[in-house]
């Protein structure tokens, strides 16, 4: 059972790599791909699309995340696991966390990664840092008139909770 | 001079406002709004859709970035700034990073957030934790197999590096 279960991951990671592989040889973006399982069937899959769709968000795991849940027709993931042919950037990391996917696996590290130039170092440091003297500068404007949809946001009787 | 462009940041942020509360109240998502602009132009605005599209990705920042991009044909928002009703989450702000995005203006503050039910203390206290101890914990899997993408992708003379 053990084995049986065990090949299966290796087979959805070798998907995800192969995603990674064939999908950047045909100049759709860097060589990133990502596969999303539930109940241990393929849901959707993703992979790098930001040259070729002009979209820096279209990240191998971010395509397959919004291709999920359009699969099953909701906002979260619970009870999948994604495949990602590399360790997930910050944008990924956090939209795993927003869908509420369960668990990662990934074959390159975020230190391979670094070695062929995709870097999300600058991000992680930024963090440390005040948001005023990032290299992206972060500014705090009219929050007294932001409070305002809040605050309609709290008094909605109707909303849905995500 | 100044006092015209102070004004015109203040018109910026009160679009992205506006966004928030108006297409929240029309049931789409929280209550978050965008508004990138490039050369003192609105490029593109965006709102929360994450429970009307079923995708949580789609945060306003993120739908923001993508109309953006869309528009000026680019992966790149070099030279824009981005008028967030609401400080942007770790998934926004690290897509503004991709975008190359210049400054981010914000209204409401992380810590504002917090208190209608908008949390993402928990994404950046994971980032402290070893990946495989995390609430979604990370697990290597066939590292030799996925270098072989990242080889594949060093030696591809004809890339579109992004």
């Amino acid at each position: 059972m053990n084995a049986k279960r065990s090949m299966n991951k290796k087979d959805f990671m070798r998907g995800a790599i192969q995603l990674s592989k064939e999908k950047m040889l045909e100049n759709n973006g860097g060589p990133f791909g990502a596969v999303i399982v539930k109940d241990g069937r393929i849901i959707a899959e993703g992979y790098n699309q930001v040259t070729s769709r002009n979209d820096p968000t279209a990240h191998a795991e971010i395509v397959a995340i919004r291709k999920a849940c359009d699969e099953l027709n909701t906002f979260h993931l619970t009870g999948s696991e994604i495949y990602c042919s590399c360790e997930p950037c910050l944008m990924c990391l956090s939209a795993i966390y927003w869908a509420r996917i369960e668990k990662i696996y990934y074959a390159n590290s975020r230190e391979d990664a670094r070695l062929i130039g995709f870097d999300d170092d600058l991000i992680y440091e930024e963090l440390s840092r005040e948001r005023q003297y990032r290299k992206i500068p972060a500014v705090q404007l009219l929050p007294e008139e932001g409070k305002e949809a809040f605050k309609a946001w709290e008094e909605k009787v109707d909303k849905t909770l995500y």
